[in-house]
């Protein structure tokens, strides 16, 4: 059974076989770059559906260590700036070129989310920032695959200028808490055939 | 639209709203405690397709940077060994009540599997741990929504063991490998009410 969940078109499916259902939503899912995501990006309400999503994550503690923070358009600009900045402080050297390269990574993905790990403190629960990565994880598998449910492209994407003191100060964030990716959301401009994946005998062993 | 994916009874959906069937498998999940956990398990056909989703995850720079291992019955003894030890190790007063309970953990779900994160070394990839336990996460996500299609219950667990040098010996980890969770998976024996859940305002901001 396969399933087009990129189709806007009802379909009928026997959901006696609900594996293969979950298998075509998560084996649909494949990383788009940024540039090759356009307009529409999804409507405010597919959004709020989809980031709901989100908190439904494993949560060891009910911590809920991790947000997410919607840089709206009005916002690129000054996010390139950022990200320029953060290229001059780690190279002083960068061409202009360089660093109008960097502005312009503000610029693609018609949706752009931070995902922001609160990480532990001294005075906070026991549970480590690994374990926490990993919610941080699952929640944004639950937001890809909600955005790919309703036919979206997506990619992730970080680099050095994640811990800038740029971006840092953009995004306001707390001393406990680091900015680990972002989520690009839009429509696939250009699809891809998707990579070739890792074989399970690459992956699985047994004791 | 609801759906009960524990049911195996052939349901027809109409996935002109694919967003709902794939929020209706997401919100399903929730954790069970491996206490929680009994026979059946999934077959071995039915563990080689939940892991295969596991190679579906987004994977920056295509490192695979995490591996599982199954934890068969006949090596559950030898775990819960490995547990007390640990403890032994961090807790030289640990009463043989508190041992007897570190090794009974090892025997509760019907499948367990460890998740292993192959980290960052010094010749590899710049690719930081954080990112790969980010993939690590999306990874276990896909193979607990595989488990939840197919009607099995799910919980993740860790521990200070986890960094033990006994449980680092016997899963035979490399240097550059972190023993991060395990995921117990099995039948539920006893549901109990989904938790409440973060809202949305609790995790999401605009810029």
């Amino acid at each position: 059974m396969t399933l087009d969940l990129c189709s806007r078109e009802p379909v009928c499916i026997a959901t006696n076989d609900p594996l293969a259902a979950a298998a075509a939503l998560i084996s649909a899912r494949q990383n788009t770059s940024a540039k090759r995501l356009g307009e529409p990006a999804p409507s405010g309400q597919q959004l709020r559906a989809v980031l709901g999503l989100a908190a439904h994550a494993p949560d060891h503690g009910a911590l809920n260590p991790w947000r997410f923070v919607v840089v709206p358009m009005a916002e690129r600009f000054r996010l390139g700036e950022a990200f320029a900045r953060a290229l001059a402080d780690r190279d002083c050297g960068a061409t202009s070129q360089q660093m109008e390269a960097a502005r312009e990574k503000a610029q693609r993905a018609p949706l752009l989310l931070l995902a922001v790990l609160r990480a532990a403190t001294p005075g906070s629960s026991h549970i480590p920032d690994s374990e926490r990565l990993v919610c941080l994880g699952c929640a944004v598998q639950n937001v890809l695959l909600g955005a790919q449910a309703l036919g979206f492209g997506s990619g992730l994407t970080s680099g050095q200028a994640m811990d800038s003191a740029h971006l840092r100060a953009m995004f306001s964030l707390a001393e406990s808490e680091r900015a680990i990716c972002f989520l690009n959301i839009g429509t696939v401009q250009s699809p891809r055939p998707s990579r070739e994946r890792p074989r399970l005998e690459d992956f699985v062993s047994t004791l």
